[in-house]
């Protein structure tokens, strides 16, 4: 009987205890049979990340009365993804789910998202996936109002094929259920990072920088990811891996050269 | 004088002292002020990860004799070009170089590919921008036959402007002058990692394991980076950071939902 339902994988970029994933888990476990497979530690902003010239350890976690396996790994997302696919799943899921992620993954910051690229990573290997973002960094932010609206993505798409090559970056507003007005499929707002280092000095005297920035988002459309969570809106962005802006190869020909 | 010529930023992800970078700070030098800002140690795979947790070391080095300034940076080539562009640099440099890597950077591996990232980074803020790399992992590689390719490519991005929010993803074969045909613009090849993890127990019986993989192309169009880097081309691929699959978003209509 097990084996008609769908198998999902699950994972994240916060680390296999944190609220977000564990919300996801109890969601999943609703839609089919769902194995975990998530980093030891809290891996954001580790994008594609893999870990080429270290070891990998992947351990059995056990989770007292819990119908879930769960495997801890000490790598990156995209790494608990290779590392489920190829050696901890029996056969190739029916979908991947990465998150629930404590903080924004929209627009530009898709391409430093762990919890984002190890659902493109699935995507490479031809396996449907998703992942999802609440706007809310604290460890103790409310998901309850995203369970609806996961619940309605998760069916979709264990009922309908996405396109090749293509998977979903969901955000969640941060509000309560009554003020999510609903979902709204988008496309990436226009949107940079401006850094301000945080220059400091170690005990020993060596000069040191802490990472913070602000966010600027360049794009006015009524159409972006950006404006429909201003609006209240669930964001959903088809996601494509395949970088090549194609409309620039005709433009690039004086580059072609041949002996 | 000295402002009038190019400001161009180097970086790379297989170390500063890595003979890649090496090779593409000196052809720079014929094209104008060079700043280096690379990381200290090997940061291959680490795609576009960035250090939000820790600390951040950025240090002068002195090479002696060198007309250059060079920065040993303790990050990921992302948080490289961050820090350069912030709290390194007086103004926006005119073109970001990335590489030469050591090893390829086609098709899939753009995603992985801490060179490309760091190009992207500098795109993401509008720099002019391109990474670098040789289909040959070798710490010996012989980098003399890119020569021409660089210096080319270089010269047209100092003279031409790019495409808007467009870097470029250049891959050289393994081919000694005489043998590489020219210069080919072209898309990215469709292709994926199939893995094999290696696993072994350490001394304390705990098992880890290693990430070894097959590449799999499956892609036969003529029009790849990976076709033209086996008949003996550089490819050059243009590439974007919306990732957007902008055709997807009518398709996921029945997704949209208003209360």
């Amino acid at each position: 009987m097990k084996s008609n339902k769908p198998l999902i994988l699950v994972t994240n970029d916060d680390g296999v205890t944190a609220p977000g994933i564990r919300h996801l888990i109890k969601i999943m476990k609703e839609f089919g049979e769902v194995v975990v497979v998530a980093p030891d530690s809290p891996q954001s902003g580790m994008g594609h990340a893999i870990t080429v010239s270290n070891n990998l350890y992947c351990d059995k976690i056990s989770t007292t009365g819990s119908d879930v396996l769960e495997y801890s790994c000490s790598g990156t997302p995209v790494d608990c993804v290779k590392i489920a696919t190829q050696s901890i799943l029996k056969r190739k899921p029916d979908l991947c789910v990465s998150g629930i992620n404590h903080g924004s993954n929209s627009s530009i910051n898709v391409i430093y998202s762990g919890t984002m690229s190890a659902a493109v990573e699935a995507g490479t290997v031809g396996i449907p996936a998703v992942g999802f973002s609440l706007l809310d960094y604290a460890m103790d932010a409310n998901f309850e109002p995203t369970t609806k609206y996961v619940k309605q993505i998760v069916d979709y798409m264990l009922h309908n094929e996405l396109a090749k090559d293509t998977v979903l970056n969901v955000n969640f507003p941060k509000l309560t259920s009554k003020d999510i007005k609903g979902i709204k499929v988008c496309r990436q707002a226009k949107a940079r990072w401006e850094e301000n280092y945080d220059k400091r000095q170690n005990p020993q005297g060596r000069d040191y920088y802490w990472l913070t920035g602000e966010f600027i988002n360049e794009d006015a459309g009524e159409d972006t990811d950006e404006w429909a969570l201003k609006q209240g809106y669930v964001s959903v962005v088809p996601v494509q891996f395949d970088l090549t802006a194609h409309q620039q190869i005709e433009d690039l020909k004086d580059l072609n050269f041949e002996h």
